[in-house]
This record gives C-alpha cells, sequence and structure tokens, in this order.
C-alpha cells in the first residue's frame, strides 16, 4: 500500500485552494497535464515526492460554498477550462465531504484543540504518514506586536482567556498545525508562524514550515529583472507599480489596511535587490470586471554608461489563481519530502516560490531556482 | 612602468566605439563613474584586469568623420552628457591622432597585411603587452559559404588573388589580427572569426576570441525572461518581436539582406532557451527621428495550470551605444586577462555579453552571470 | 405585415459572419444586449432602419463547415458566450439552410448569374424588400490592373470567355449583387465593387454601396488619437505599427501578397491624416496560438514646443469578430434604408465604420460619427 | 504702433512659466516655430489675435530663483534645447527685470490691492490694451467652504480683517486680476476664481474668464478616447491610471492633500463622459529621477458584442511643461480676443485646453475642437 500525504487547506473553498483541488483531480485523471507545476521539472530520486495520486485534501474554510459551485463560478469565468468539471464532479465531492468549517471555541485555545484535531481525525482516517497545512485564506491585516508573541508560556496563556484573541486567524492556524504535529506553510502574507513563539514551537515539535507570500506575478518579474540590472552594473533609480486585481483578493486588498501586509510583502523584496534608494511607488487596486484576472504594470526607470536615461516597462496580466495553485501543490510535495528527510524550521531552500522568504535574504530569483534544485536533488538520498 | 594594453576598434568612428572612447576618458578624468562596467563589479584578483588607465585605443575606419565631430553629434542626440566634451577635447585628439583608415591592398592578403601592421606599429609604438581587436563596425549581409573558409591554406592562397573578395570585411579583420597576434572579440553578428579556417588559425596562433553580437536590448531580456517561464514549468506558445532603431544600425538594418545576419542571431538564442516549437515573428525597423535610441516591444503569450492563457508585454526604451560602449571595453579587459593566462580559442565564459556566443550552447542570464563571475575571480589565481 | 430586408453574407460561415448571425438570434432571444451596435445609439426616425426582427440572413460561403460547428468552435475560443448556442440552436439551423455554395460555372457570366439568382430566389422566398450583399469573406490579394475593369462592356464579354477569370471573387460576387439589383457592402480589403466598371454600373442601376475594410481595431485607434495630434499642433514624426493574429485573418494575412492591400488600406489612413512624411513601419504577424484574438501595439514619437521628444504608445487586445460583426449588422441597416431612400452611389456618410471610405476622404474618425449621425437622423425623414 | 497685450504670470518663475517665456523669445526671434501652438492652426481674421510680438510678459512668483537660472535646469533636464538660452539671454533678462514678489500685505485687502497695483503698473508702463492673467503657480489643496465665497460684500468685508485668509492665493489673484479689470485664466485646479462671490464680481466687471487645469497628457487622451467607445457602443468597465511625475507637480502632488483637487478634476472628466458606473482608481505618484518628464499609463477594460472583454492601454511619456507652455501662450491670446470682442464671464469656448472646463459640460476632445474652431474663426468679425 502506497504512502499517502494529506494536503490540508485553510481556506479550502476559495480560488487558490478550488483551483488547486480541481487541478489535481484531473491531473489524475489524465485530463490535464502538470503545466505550471515546478515539482514535475526538478530532478528528484524516485518516491522522494508522493505522487499525485498520493495527495489526500482536506482543509478549513469559513465559508460553506461547495467547491463545485465555486468551481462552476471559475470555470464561468474563463479560469477553469469549459468542460472539465462534469468529468471530475465525483472526485469533487469526495474532497467536499472531507471539508470543515472552521470550529468556534470558548477560548483561542479551544479552537485551536479543535482545529488540531480536525488534522488528527483527517491523518488517521485516511492513515496519513504526514499532513502539510498550507495557508491560502485571505489576506489579514498586519498585526500589532505584543509580548505574548515572543514567550511561548505566556501565549500559551493568553489563549486561555475567554473573549482575548491574542493571535490572528493565520497564526492561530498555525498553532493548530504545529499542535497537531503538523508542518506548515504560508501561502498568504499574514502573519502565520512568523511570531518568536511560534517559530519556537516549530523547532521544538521537529517541524519544518516554510512562507511567506507565493511569488505569481510583479514580484516574481521583479525578482528575475532587478538580478539582470545589478548584473549588468545599470543603476536603478525607480521602479514604479500598479497591480489591477478583480475578484477575490482584490477586494480584501481594496482594504488599505489590509493591503498594508501584502504592500510590505512586496517592498521588502525590491530593497533587498536593489537597494533603500530606489524610488518604489506600489498600488493595489480593486476592479472588479477584471474577474480572476489581475493585471500588473510596473516602470523602471534606469540610468547608465555617462548618465544616459532609460527605461524597462512590463504589462503581466494573467489568472492569479492559475498562477498560485500548481505551486500549493509543489510546496504540499516539497515540504512532506523536507519533513520525511526529518528537516526542520524555516525551508529556506523554497525562497523561490515566495515574494519574502522565511529563513533566507535570497531574493534573486536565478540563485532561488538553483538553490531549489540543488536541494531537490539532494531529497531521498542517503546523506 | 605600468603593463598596458592595447584596444583596437574596427569601426572607431562609429557611435558605439565614440561613446566607448569618450567614456574612458570621462572615466579617467572623473568626470564620470563606471556605471554600465560589468568589470568594476566582478571580483578579479588585483591586477588580474588592465585599470582604465592602461588602456590605449586605437582603430580602423572606413570613414574619415573626427571623433570629435562625431562626439558633438552625440551630445546633440542626448547620449553623451552635455558639458563632458570641452573636458576631455584633448584625450580625444590624442586618441584621433592614432586612429587608421583601412587600407585598401591590391589583393585581399596585401590589405590584410598592411591591417596587422597597422596594429602592430601601434603595439610597438605604445609598448603594448598585448593588443585586443574589437569589430563594433556595421553589421554585414550573411556570407555565402566559399571551400576556402574551410581550409587554412587555401585560403591564403585565394586571398592572394586580385580582384577576388573570399573574406568580408569583419573576417578578414580577424585574420589579420590573428596574423598579428591579437585576441579578437566581434560584437556584431558579422561573420568575423566564426569560419573554420580562421577559428582553426586562432586556436595555432594560441590566441583567444571571443563573440558574437553583443546583448544589450530585447535579446538582453529574452535571455533572463525565458529562463523564468521554463524554471516555472510555464509553457510559452509566442513571443512576438518588434525593434525601432534610430541612427547607425537602423539605417544598416533596414536593407532585409543585411538584417538577416541580426535576426537569425536573435532568433537562434530564443529557440535555443524555450525549444522550437514557439511562434516567434520578429521585425528590426528603421524609424530615424529616434535618433540614437531604440525600443523593443515584445509580447509573450503562455499557457499554466489548466491551459490558463496569459501574457507578458515589455517595452525597452534605451541608447544602443551607452548600453553597449562599456560592454566593449568590458571584454577588451576580460579579453586581455584571458590572453595574459594563456587561454585560446572561444571565450564561452563570456556568453553573459552575446546574443549568439561561441563556445558555448549558454544562453540562460543568470547562468552565464555565474559562469562570468565564478571565471574572472580565477584570472590571475595560480592555476 | 412588417416590411423585411435581407442580408446576404459573402463567406458567411466564417467567424465575424457566424459571429453576426448568433448574434443577431442572440438579441432577438433577449438573451444579447446589442453592445457594439452603433445603430442602437443614432436618433433616426421610427422605422428608418429595419428592426432585428426584420432581418432574414443568407448567404454563399466556399467551405461548408455547418453554422452550428463553427459556432461551438468560438465558443471554445471565448468569443461567444460559454451557454448561448444550446439557446439557439434551431433558429441557426435555419439560418443554416439557407446558406448556398458558391455556385462554378463554365464562364465567370454563368457563376454570376447563378449567384443573381441565388439572390433573387432569396428575396422572392422570403418577401424581402430589399437584399443587402455583404463581403465577409477572406482578404484577397491585389489585383493587377486590366482594361476590362474599365469599360464596363469589355468587362461583359471577358466575363463570357471560358477559363477567363477577368474579375476577382469579390468583384464577381459585387458584380452578382448589382445584377441582381442589390445594394452591395465591402467589409474587407478585397477589391470587391472598387471597378471603375462596376462602380458605374451601381450608378446605372440606381444602387448605393458602401466600403472598404472594416475599421475594428487599430485603424480604429489611428483614426481617433491621429486628429488630436493635429489639433493640438504636435508634429508626429513616426507611427510604427505591429499586429498580432491568431485565427482565420491571422492566416490569411500571413501570406504577404494577400497582406498587401490590407497594409495598403491601413497606411492610406494614416497619410490621410498627417501627411506623407511620417515614417510608417507596419507589420501583420500570424500568431496561430492567440486564437480569435488580435493584439496591435503602436508607438508615436511626436515633438512637440521647442522640439521636445515625446511618445505614446498603446496596446489593443480585442477579439476581432466581436468587433467586426455588429457593424455588419449595422452595415446591413443603414444600406437598406439609404436603399429605401433612393441613395444611389458610395455612402461616404458611412466612412465611420472603413479603413478606407469609398466615396469621402474624411478619415477623422470624430468627424465620421457626426457626419454618419447627422445623416442617420435625416433617414426617413421627407426631403 | 501696434496693440500691446500683456501676459501677467502668477508663478512666472516656474517650469511652465520659463518654457512659455523662452519659447515666446524663441518664436520672436525666429529660433523656434509654433509646434504646440494651436492658435497658428485656427482660421482668425487678420488682426483678431495679437501677435508673438505683441505680448509682454510680466508675472509674480513666490520664488525668487532668476529665469535664467530656472531656464539653465531646464535645458540640463533635456526640455529647452541646448544652445539656445545664448541667443535670448537679453530679452529673457528684460523679461526678468519686469518680475515682481508677491507683495504681503497686513490683511489679504492690502495684498490683493498691491497685486493689482502692479498690474495696474504693468499695464500703464507698456501702454497695454489689455493685462491677461494666467495662474500656472502650483496646485493648492481644495478649500473648504465659506458663507464668505458666496457673498461679495461679505468676502470683501473678510478680507479686511487683519489675520484671517478667507481665500486661496490663486482665489486671491484672481480677485486682485478683476479688480483691476483683467481678464482671467486658471491653468491649474486650484479654486481660482471658481467661487460664486468671484465669478459673480468678474460678471459685474465685464470680464471674461477661463480654465481649470489644462489638459496635457492622461486627461487630454481620455477626452479623445473616452468618446469613441461610446461612439462604438462599446461598454467600458473600468479606466485605470497611474501618473508618475518628476519634479515640480511632481512634489506638490505627491502630498495628498494637495493631490485631491487634481484627482477630483481628472475624475470628474471621465464620469462626464462614460457615466458613473465605471470602476477607475487613479493614482498620482511623485517620481523626482523622471525629471521634468511624466509619464501616465491607464488600462481600459471594455466589453462589446456578446459580451466579449477586450482591454486598450496606453502609456503616454512628455515633458509637462512642453505640453502646457504653448497653451498658456495660446490661452493669453485667445483670451485677449475674446475681451476686445466684449465676451465676459465663463469661457466655454475654451474647454478644449481643460480638464475640468468652465462654463460648459462638454468634455468630448473633438466636440471641444469643433466649437474652438468654429469661435475663434467669429473673432474679429462683425457681428
Amino acid at each position: 500500500m502506497p504512502d499517502r500525504t494529506g494536503v490540508w487547506l485553510i481556506g479550502a473553498r476559495g480560488s487558490v485552494a478550488t483551483t488547486a483541488i480541481t487541478g489535481l483531480l484531473a491531473m489524475r485523471s489524465g485530463l490535464a497535464g502538470p503545466d505550471g507545476c515546478v515539482t514535475e521539472r526538478l530532478e528528484v530520486a524516485p518516491g522522494a515526492l508522493p505522487g499525485w495520486d498520493e495527495l489526500v485534501v482536506g482543509g478549513h474554510d469559513l465559508v460553506d460554498t461547495p467547491l463545485e459551485k465555486k468551481a462552476e463560478q471559475l470555470t464561468a469565468a474563463g479560469l477553469l477550462p469549459a468542460g472539465l468539471l462534469p468529468a471530475i464532479r465525483d472526485s469533487l465531492r469526495a474532497v467536499e465531504a472531507g471539508l470543515r468549517p472552521v470550529p468556534a471555541g470558548r477560548t483561542q485555545a479551544e479552537t485551536a484543540a479543535r482545529m488540531a484535531g480536525d488534522l488528527r481525525e483527517f491523518r488517521t482516517r485516511h492513515g496519513l504518514s504526514a499532513v502539510v497545512v498550507v495557508n491560502v485564506a485571505s489576506t489579514e491585516p498586519p498585526v500589532a506586536d505584543a509580548p505574548e508573541h515572543h514567550d511561548f508560556d505566556a501565549l500559551v496563556a493568553a489563549l486561555d482567556e475567554p473573549g482575548r484573541e491574542v493571535l490572528p486567524g493565520s497564526s492561530l492556524a498555525a498553532y493548530a498545525a504545529l499542535s497537531a504535529g503538523c508542518p506548515y506553510v504560508d501561502f498568504t502574507p499574514s502573519t502565520g508562524i512568523r511570531l518568536p513563539a511560534l517559530t519556537g514551537f516549530a523547532r521544538r515539535q521537529g517541524l519544518p514550515y516554510a512562507g511567506s507570500d507565493g511569488k505569481t506575478g510583479e514580484t516574481l518579474l521583479r525578482s528575475v529583472l532587478a538580478p539582470m540590472f545589478a548584473a549588468r552594473a545599470l543603476k536603478v533609480r525607480s521602479w514604479s507599480g500598479t497591480n489591477l486585481l478583480g475578484g477575490g483578493d482584490g477586494a480584501t486588498l481594496a482594504d488599505p489596511v489590509k493591503a498594508a501586509g501584502k504592500l510590505e510583502s512586496k517592498a521588502r523584496g525590491l530593497a533587498a535587490l536593489l537597494g533603500d534608494d530606489v524610488t518604489a511607488p506600489l498600488h493595489i487596486d480593486h476592479v472588479p470586471d477584471l474577474g480572476e484576472q489581475k493585471t500588473a504594470w510596473d516602470h523602471v526607470s534606469f540610468e547608465g554608461f555617462l548618465g544616459a536615461r532609460m527605461t524597462l516597462q512590463f504589462t503581466w496580466t494573467g489568472y492569479d489563481s492559475a498562477l498560485a495553485a500548481p505551486l500549493v501543490l509543489d510546496l504540499a510535495r516539497l515540504t512532506a519530502a523536507a519533513y520525511r528527510a526529518g528537516e526542520t524550521g524555516p525551508l529556506g531552500q523554497l525562497a523561490f516560490f515566495f515574494k519574502d522568504p522565511v529563513g533566507t535574504d535570497e531574493h534573486r530569483f536565478a540563485e532561488q531556482a538553483r538553490i531549489l534544485t540543488e536541494w531537490a536533488s539532494s531529497l531521498g538520498r542517503p546523506a
């Protein structure tokens, strides 16, 4: 009997999760190829990564729109291919049956305990060797610092106070994941595991984690193009960006408070690549009629030999969820493999996937790709 | 007394050469920094590369417009900074004095002998340890194959036939350079040294060479962006490009026959990076009013997860000569260093600089940068 | 009983025709609004234009792919909305029943006679007060001049010679239309009615005609933007354009011979608007993966006060057939109304719709719109 | 002796004013043509407009950088042609001599009286038949409503209160202009004359006025393109814009409070053209390295036949002052002509020049051009 791995999605009914689930089922049925899945291109030892057939999907969500309904909406929006849904309806319903509402306890401790219980139940029911928890829920606003974020015992005590919300949702999910012995991946810019009390907990639990904020559009291009300017000794003076987002994240990010985290995450990368003296205005606009599409325009002004002034502009138009979903599946496979290989703490080797990578300062895309390739080729090999 | 190195430019009165010469003089006078010069960013052993003060410039050209006049035109075109020229006029006149008309012999052998004589005289007069010949002349049309191109002895015999032009100008310049014991760099897509009879001659003379076709705009971006699509498993379906060029090369490339070589050189890179099944229409238009500027627009259509169709467009607007000139100086320094280090044959390590690199099939920019960095750091070190 | 008008499409199974037919049926069934239909915005006297319910569609085509099959392809390509086809299948089959293959006579005269016969039969069968013939077939190459094109009697004689093809297909269709007493509209850049022998015939028959080459993308924008530069006394120096076309016309226009007519038609407009001294390179590329979409990029370089150099770039991405189809319906209605009103000869008032309008030199979009609006408001009014 | 007309610039040492003055002097000396000057293209009766030689320039400014120095900066920035300044230095100094600091009275009434005094002195000294006051000073933040803005007598009383600032600078300048019997033009989005108390005053003084906010870039294009979508019955769903500005106005508009007026002015036009249900996010960013250049990117998403989704993007790159300066001269000439012709109140006929025109709701560029042309042709003709 094959070794099976769980993928537990926080925000399992959203666009990214629904696309990932639908795509996984389509690949299994031979109805779609693995375009966009990076793990299919990596050279790994046989068996080092769980196969598509060996992944079992579950998840939490606050909303209760059925996956099938969401998939219909994404089909109408041109994101999922017409004709796919009828062919996988049965298997989609099977996944649906495994989803759970986010529990609501009297205290955050109680909520977390029930979430961890859902994870353990999922693992047991399917006989899974590991369950990787991936956060693909809506972006949260940045969270105010609190002493309990730095001290695990104080945190545990605060979680027990009725009515107190010492942790944002993403961090509570990370806490629950770690409590249940599950590796955690943050695909959003939300706080998640990035609090000292939680990263310390991960190490004590001997668990790996990865994040933050999947790199799928403008920042992907920035991490590819900025190193070019540096390598050619061209001096970037300004790098201006505008992002137009339709559904889903667009509505969330129209709220400037919630967008703050995203904008910080994007800005950090550019500063890391080019230094702090680059003028870099950046906007995210909600443009509902774009539907599932997003469009980014960047304008780069730079100086060359003898001060010659030149510019680069680009426009990137894509389906955010189609870019994100295969990476979610990739991250589940790679994090499961890291867990099997006994790795703990932040997985800097997965920086390739993130706008704001934990465990490393490397933002250059090509270098991130090289590190990923090398690390992946070592997986499943005797040390 | 310092070790001095010669840089001999074929096409020494053109825009690229004039910008390189002006910039070199400006850097020496402290009037300009090395923006755009890659060698200033490489970590090399002290003394491994000739310093800016140790370069002596000479060259051949068919036209006789004085450098000073050309520099005035480039200043009016916004390429050279206003106010620079008066400050370097004297040193520019000194370089002028060292330029030579392209000799015209009764046979190509005689022409080549006189060119080689000019190179030897230049080396002796200035006491140079090496003279690197760099071709920055106008692009030639592709040349028809001939048996003599494959057999050095037959070539030598053919060069002696009065009235026969067995070699195009760029190849005759390469032959002269090799005859005089000089390394050769081809910054253009012209044939240059790329004939079996000449590359064999280079090896027998124990000389290194580099080329072809400096990578300064659209192709630079392609070699940066195409690997991103590959690394992310995104399937490029078409990559369409249009180049608008003003002065200089624009007029030459308006002639479809002459443009053929350039278009081939550009296309080869894309096919090497993405495979042959990508639709890739490509145009070069001469738009005189753009002056020294060039603008490239590329439209990339690609497919992601579940066949989602997405696009990337970019517009690159730059001064071609401002992009090329510092690379010419970089190549002179690096090729001189390779010569000193005893390297011979094609310098694949310099692929970073070229659209159509000799000595390697590596077209991925980041990998080219890594190879260059590593090789440069080994220069001047004991083997 | 209402007055019914026929619309006879040359190329009735192509993308434009299929979209027009499908859309007409959808509007009639209340499944789609008239977005893109200009006649819905014009103020006309009640009854001056035939209503959507009063149009009856027929047509000729060389191919025999059923409309239903073509509509399925256009749905898969994202051009027609998913879900529309089942709702109009029956009425689509009814239209199908009225389409005819292009007849093949022993001489062109015989072919034309049979075409005219089809038109007369269509008019009689449906009791139509008029039949407007609209050419939406593939673009033909420019045609060589012949003496018969200038002399109607000579033309008639030449049409009778077996094996001789004195007229291209589009012109033969125009001849047949005129013979049958039908107004003729050319939506393509093909020769069509634009031969002196045929325009003279139209006048003698007392018939109106309109054309040429529907203005749906790049040229539409040019006819809007060029007058702005003129009105602001900004001096356009170059206007460079690239068109990427997927299916249908893209394949036809990939053939430089066939593209010649299109390129000429496009260039004429720009010269008329801005004069002859504007550098204006223009390309049409066939990029099959774009499917039914087309993308145009234009780069305009202009000069302002004190010679300041500035640029405008635009990228237009659209479904060619979705832009063309409503105009085809508009032209059928307006030309029918002109016919009813007794107008004959070239309908310069319809220049608004065309890249290369007959009967006028007016290329300025806003002025064309004003003329159309004024003319339409006079329709159906007592003179 | 010719009839001479004064042009009094509020903000006479800024980029726009300096470019206008320099250009006027260059045209007079035959060193530059009238590119960008609309009045040179209008058909007007001889003598209806003051000639370039008949304009005398004066002005107020808060700063005291000499015009010559400012012109040097604009030359270095590439806005003014190299070589021009030395040729007009003497006449530039003559203009310099006529500029005045903004006076500072104990009350706003006193300040205004001194400003009006400067205007009267200027008129008398040069024997001018009229002085047109044009505001080209920095954009002010929107101003809070006050009862005195609606009641001239109350306003006059409030102006007399020491320490009270009942009017923003632009409105005080308008009040002073009207007091001195001068027509007033607002080239900025500042409040200026647009207060009921002041427009009433203008009518009582029998003076014409024009404004507001010169239309030179993004809004110009919007007023050209939006009517195209309307005329073609294409339904615009969103129109997103980003403006990158370097010097001058960029710094002012980086302050969100000051930018508010500009953004409102821009948004009003789009709503007037396309209705209120178009999503229209709009940003102005200050990007200092762009110097005197501005770049706007707009992304328009629209729907056509059968709901087909399409897009238009454009990028406009220009020198703001080179676009504005000739319009300032045009407005001075046209407003002087209107004054001579006895026109009073808002000059809606000049909407062609403004983002947010007074005296009309017409925002369609072509229609504005038609109205201007017609009105201009009537100038100087017997009624």
